[in-house]
């Protein structure tokens, strides 16, 4: 089968995009598509300035053997700011306030439109860290974990709040709870994490930071790098967290059960 | 800005594979691309086109008022085929069986490029049920599940092992593990799903079905309708299941830690 060039290029965009972060060779298009090496250099041409012009990401070509072309998924400061917001609308609905002064999230954070982007928003931050793994535990971080680690194209690492017989030998940690002061393990498969990688750390929520700490504590035990650390929502209090550098996508002030309010905003550092 | 046509093509074939499932008005496409209604719906007919020569998926136009453009994925019997079997083949080694029989999988449930494709397989299933959920239950499914409402376009919800104080009034029951004869427990909160919801329940591995019979009295409390399950990997025993009408992805025959053996293939209704 013979295609045009707009077939060949909404095509190439389509292969490309499903696969982020993935090189593809030359002679990957010009198989699939039976067109010649020029056609198929030029469609790429074509293809990178579409995606520049509408902000939708960078077609990037390696040179050399391991060569080819890839997408890198990217998200603007402006449509950062617009994703943030629209989740911030619906947190400050008085409905999702839980006695406690917790506040409901399973349907944000477990909703794959939503989680979609905030993984995109924690890729762009991350991608030049040229990470191996994305670390996460148990379990509401995960959804975003796995969309963070999808874009950038590397495998998730979930560690399991108890070892599990199907994991063989484990390493198992206990850290404190920032907040609650509780004594709590974590646990992971000693054949999940090459010694010596580069990961990050995503989860949903930080309030004190003991759980962040915990996971940087169990990267220790690889001799892993700690790049970065990415949390959905992080508390104005404590200001002090446990851990340094982390970046929040919103900032929670207070849920507030008696007053029936709630005061959450985006990081104004990433829009 | 005035995008020439292959510009227009593929930049309307990246946001609607973006979004699966997700339908589009040709004012969104008209606005975005500065164009006539006409030309975009010339494009439209050739990106559909485009997609179906490649079997990369389907894109469908919706007439009426609340009409527009969507893009379904689909993935091939034949595709489908090269998938499981390469699954079969990194199962297949050895060096996966810890003491007990079990095979490590981890690094095969949790990575992103893997597990996008087995949603893929599922939500090509599972399409025309139109179903509002994805339900599974913690941890490993998560992953799986999590992919296959993002192609169908649909919330996750993931039952939990215990109930949390920041789900608000939960739903709990007890099951029994067909494997083990133990009674486990899962629980969610009350406010997660809408009575009357047709679902489809996904999980990474079941041996008599315990665990998914669970889920399923689980919906009962919410008088769900259950469309279907799927499952990454059944075992061959025991044949009779605690559920019927499940499908699973891989079929389990042996793991034999004195043997040194694993016998794993594709269900052959898929390929």
């Amino acid at each position: 089968m013979k295609l045009k060039r707009s077939g060949r290029i909404g095509a190439l965009i389509k292969i490309l995009c499903d696969n982020p972060n993935q090189i593809f060779t030359l002679s990957y298009f010009t198989n699939k598509f039976n067109a010649a090496k020029s056609s198929i250099s030029e469609d790429i041409v074509v293809a990178k300035k579409i995606m520049e012009d509408l902000e939708l990401g960078k077609i990037e070509t390696i040179s050399g053997a391991a060569g080819g072309v890839k997408y890198i998924p990217f998200i603007s400061a402006e449509d950062t700011k617009i994703v943030l917001e629209e989740i911030c609308e619906k947190l400050k609905d008085t409905n999702r306030i839980i006695p406690g002064s917790f506040l409901y999230m399973a349907d944000i954070i477990y909703n794959p439109s939503i989680v979609r982007k905030l993984g995109n928003i924690f890729a762009t931050k991350f991608v030049d860290e040229k990470i191996d793994y994305v670390i996460t535990v148990e379990t509401k971080g995960i959804p975003i974990a796995l969309m963070t680690a999808n874009v950038l194209n590397v495998p998730l690492i979930i560690l399991r709040r108890d070892s599990k017989v199907t994991e063989g030998s484990t390493v198992s940690i206990n850290y404190v709870s920032g907040s609650t002061g509780k004594i709590q393990a974590m646990s992971i498969s000693k054949r999940a994490i090459k010694h010596g990688s580069k990961v990050i750390v995503i989860d949903d929520f930080m309030k004190a930071g003991g759980t962040a700490k915990g996971m940087i504590d169990m990267m220790r035990e690889f001799e892993a790098d700690v790049k970065g650390i990415g949390v959905v929502i992080a508390t104005k209090e404590p200001k002090d967290k446990i851990v340094k550098d982390y970046i929040p996508l919103l900032i929670l002030d207070e849920v507030n059960e008696a007053k029936g309010s709630i005061n959450i905003y985006p990081n104004k550092d990433l829009i």
